[in-house]
């Protein structure tokens, strides 16, 4: 049996799609994904409704999917060699996430509205998350392949030990970092996660 | 020389505070700082608007002086005696500041808020941050003491790994936690600050 093509899926122009996800990022920063419409997103865009409508049926899905395109290849990490390159680069990348535009905007403000909408909060898990989380598992696992990590190592908790401790600090906190943090926050995973020394 | 006093203070009543402190904990939940307003919070509170700016110039000193009031005392834990006591005993208040009603959603709708406003930040950090922070410092240097932590332990990411572990798994990521999460969490904090085994 044939798989039924959504209609118009055949005429999708990606320079189209590609306004639209900038537009998205900007009315997410400047009103929040609260405010934010479909029409203010078509008006900025320069684009009918009926295009989104062509994507997405709704606001939440478009918005999820436009950041899930962004933001899952950015958990992606180069693989050093060793454990300790891999945490080092992975709170590197978790930092320019988290503290930089459009994201250090972005975030906290899904974060306030999940906090509202436990549905929004599982969407984004779903669609984001759990999806980077899996881009990021690898560099673990071959960690305890190499033998630097125990192999029953808490996977879970090691990948938000990167992410809460940055989280907290920069985003929450906004505490002002001295130039070795992100060292000292690799020091800290190492330690927490029973990594053998090197 | 004599302090002066704040015009009227001999006449504030107790009563009155409290029943504002209540009405603007509510209308932090159900409006969010952006959009509670002097007027919002006096006629929750059944008061005048002379009431608030007797006792507070702006909305912004008003909100971080109630908050102060309750959160900073929350930081307060038993002395259990042990380092793995304290820290467990850190654990389950943060949870409960972090993951119960009203806090729950308060502090992420703050954090966003800090994001657009990094003076709003600053002011948060001094009245709250900091004070609670200092408020649950005794604990580390207790153990210092006992020899449970080596003396340069960097205090300021013990206190972060607690709360920024709690936050990043409970608040921004939702997911669920098994029973056994806060001693795997406690565990993990032992371990990050080279805690001599017990």
């Amino acid at each position: 049996m044939k798989r039924r093509e959504p209609s118009g899926a055949a005429v999708l122009q990606p320079g189209i799609t590609a306004a639209i996800a900038d537009a998205v990022l900007a009315e997410l920063v400047e009103r929040g994904y609260a405010r934010l419409s479909m029409e203010g997103v078509a008006k900025r865009a320069g684009v009918g409704k009926s295009a989104l409508y062509r994507r997405w049926r709704t606001k939440r899905e478009m918005v999820l999917a436009v950041l899930a395109e962004i933001t899952v290849p950015m958990a992606e990490a180069a693989d050093t060699g060793t454990l300790r390159g891999d945490i080092r680069a992975s709170v590197d990348a978790i930092t320019a996430w988290l503290t930089e535009p459009p994201f250090s905007r972005i975030i906290p403000d899904l974060v306030a509205e999940s906090a509202r909408t436990p549905e929004l909060a599982k969407a984004i898990a779903a669609t984001i998350g759990e999806p980077r989380r899996a881009v990021g598992r690898p560099r673990l696992e071959r960690a305890i392949a190499r033998g630097e990590l125990p192999a029953g190592t808490d996977l879970e908790m090691a990948q938000d030990l990167v992410a809460g401790l940055v989280y907290w600090r920069m985003v929450v906190r906004q505490a002002p970092v001295e130039p070795d943090y992100p060292d000292r926050v690799t020091d800290t995973v190492l330690r927490a996660l029973g990594a053998v020394p090197d």
